[in-house]
């Protein structure tokens, strides 16, 4: 019988909001806290509750600052949050690729 | 910017638990409610909860009967659930894939 492996899977990236900004900070080098909302068509309160999650499990690094003396917060991953993504890569592109593989001989 | 899509994501399917019973029903054609359990590592409650939304939507189907006068109960994938797996695929396929080749390009 096929493992879909599902429970290994790291529930702090499975989560759609928190893949999001994952694969977003995988993308782009820094992301300011708005254009993370805009690309992520996401609500500011959603966006933080899943933001802090992953800067509390180190995924993530937030910085602070100001620019033309408005207050400006900066999202990276993390080398850790490069692993954990990674890691995840590889066993979702298993998971899928078992279920593309039965969709196809069924 | 690169657009993850995540916003897009099937939720009935992206949940955890219910992404295995799905995969594991497109891999089967009919398990039952105790090898799902198994094959998914999970608890009875757990499996009862995500089995019942995946039915209500009409992704999988549950049939009861007896087998040696003992409850059996079989879970199928529906072609609505079918449908819904497939679409699922390629929007986690190009998530997936996009998330990838950031990792490489970095």
């Amino acid at each position: 019988m096929a493992n879909p492996a599902a429970d290994e899977l790291d529930r702090l990236i499975h989560e759609r909001i928190r893949l999001g900004i994952v694969a977003a900070l995988a993308a782009n080098d820094a992301l300011t806290f708005a254009e993370l909302r805009d690309v992520l068509k996401t609500t500011d309160g959603n966006l933080s509750v899943h933001a802090r999650k992953l800067e509390e499990a180190g995924y993530i690094r937030v910085t602070k600052g100001f620019e033309d003396r408005k207050p400006r917060t900066e999202y990276r991953l993390t080398p850790k949050g490069r692993r954990a993504l990674e890691q995840y890569l590889q066993q979702m592109e298993g998971i899928l690729s078992a279920a593309r593989d039965a969709l196809e001989r069924a």
